[in-house]
């Protein structure tokens, strides 16, 4: 065979043996808890990570798999979780660098749109990512700034745990201007996040199949100020992002990538 | 002595050593090439980083200097400059690891505001840098967004070359909405960019020592619209954005930090 061939059987057969190691990237601490806690994960003493760096990983074994959750961890000056798509693409870097994952999880909380049927404490998960708050008005570059990605196919997934399938789009602000918000809307996507579509982009390069758990926190189109309702839901989600993440977990163990 | 007063000696003897390795930063090929020729860099034959990423090294000895260039590479998927503030921080993060650099410069074209005295064809050497499209309105984490940081204090480089100095501001659309405005006015910036506030936050982790040097390609605040202008001028201005980054080397050569 070509080494084009070589390298393509190779991958049909990895998409065929059971999924080993799972990486899961989660941009919060209190998102991040409640799935350390349920995987039974320990959190390193000492990091693999570079010093410097406030990244945090818990890892362990769960029924067949092996589990990495790695969080941005705390800005270093501000003491703050270190959310949105710079730290979540270097996150997923290094991660995958380090654990050669065989699938990512970004799991985490979403605002939502009720006009295209998100609720509160929904989880979806997403069919497609792309980004809202990268606009470069030259051809070519225009699609690139847009970095439109599918997830990872995993229809028997969603069929089987009866998950809501919504596209994402990710920005790197808490609150949405009009440009981001007809950027949103091209983007035809249910839920908004800040780190998605940075995963997908780092996944990609080395094209490590990722897919997309996002729990509604707040509703964009609805009466509240949304960092106010984020703040007020995000505890109770977290408890729903945990049941599904669980159930996720357990459907995919035994499973290969291509019986997703 | 206690370890942070180690600690310490040490920062302040390597600010007296003499600068032995420098790494620009770069993001647009049409940037960097015209730096790789004035500095004799060859690229590398094997990457120094992992199979998949489109990140392109160039390196070479100039008078006492060792100088890494790194540039993002084309995306794999559409044949563009990798640009914008996850690239740069992935480069910017990468770089760190393998070559230690002990002075970043982080080097390209710029929108400048004519309001704050910018003009086609002006390299500016940033004296502080900050996002202007991260907006998260809940306290602590809209600091963490915005993302403030100075770059490192080179007076005696500015004074010597008669570098105009001038605030950046970072985001990752090349165009200008009316929120994105109202954060550049408040950050005070005279230039703005795609990669400094993150090349800034990458380095900050580690403690690398940043400077800046940005190129006008465009006015903002002027009658042409932005795209038409940057690409008109880009080859032109990359020629002046050589010809500092060339004196800020030689100057740079033979001192140390502290001299800067």
């Amino acid at each position: 065979m070509a080494p084009h061939q070589v390298e393509e059987a190779e991958a049909v057969d990895a998409e065929k043996q059971p999924i080993s190691r799972i990486l899961f990237i989660v941009a919060m601490q209190t998102e991040a808890l409640p799935l350390v806690e349920k995987f039974g994960l320990t959190e390193d003493s000492d990091s693999v990570f570079p010093k410097g760096v406030p990244w945090v990983r818990y890892h362990g074994t769960y029924k067949d798999l092996t589990i990495d959750l790695i969080r941005p961890g705390k800005d270093p000056n501000l003491g703050v979780d270190s959310v949105g798509t710079i730290s979540a693409s270097l996150i997923t870097y290094a991660s995958i660098q380090a654990f050669k994952p065989d699938l990512i999880i970004n799991a985490g909380t979403a605002g939502g749109f009720k006009a295209k049927g998100a609720s509160v404490g929904d989880v979806f998960l997403a069919s497609e990512v792309a980004f809202h708050d990268r606009r470069i008005p030259i051809p070519v570059f225009d699609l690139y700034a847009v970095g439109l990605r599918p997830a990872f196919s995993s229809a028997n997934l969603a069929k089987e745990l009866k998950l809501k399938v919504g596209k994402l789009s990710t920005g790197d602000s808490l609150d949405m201007c009009p440009q981001d918000e007809a950027s949103i809307i091209a983007n035809d996507a249910t839920v908004k996040d800040m780190e998605g579509a940075a995963v997908a982009y780092v996944a990609d390069l080395f094209k490590v199949p990722v897919i997309f758990l996002k729990a509604v926190t707040d509703i964009i189109d609805g009466e509240k100020p949304t960092a106010e309702e984020f703040l007020q839901n995000l505890a109770s989600v977290t408890a729903a992002l945990e049941l599904t993440s669980h159930q996720v977990v357990d459907f995919i163990n035994g499973k290969s990538l291509s019986d997703l």
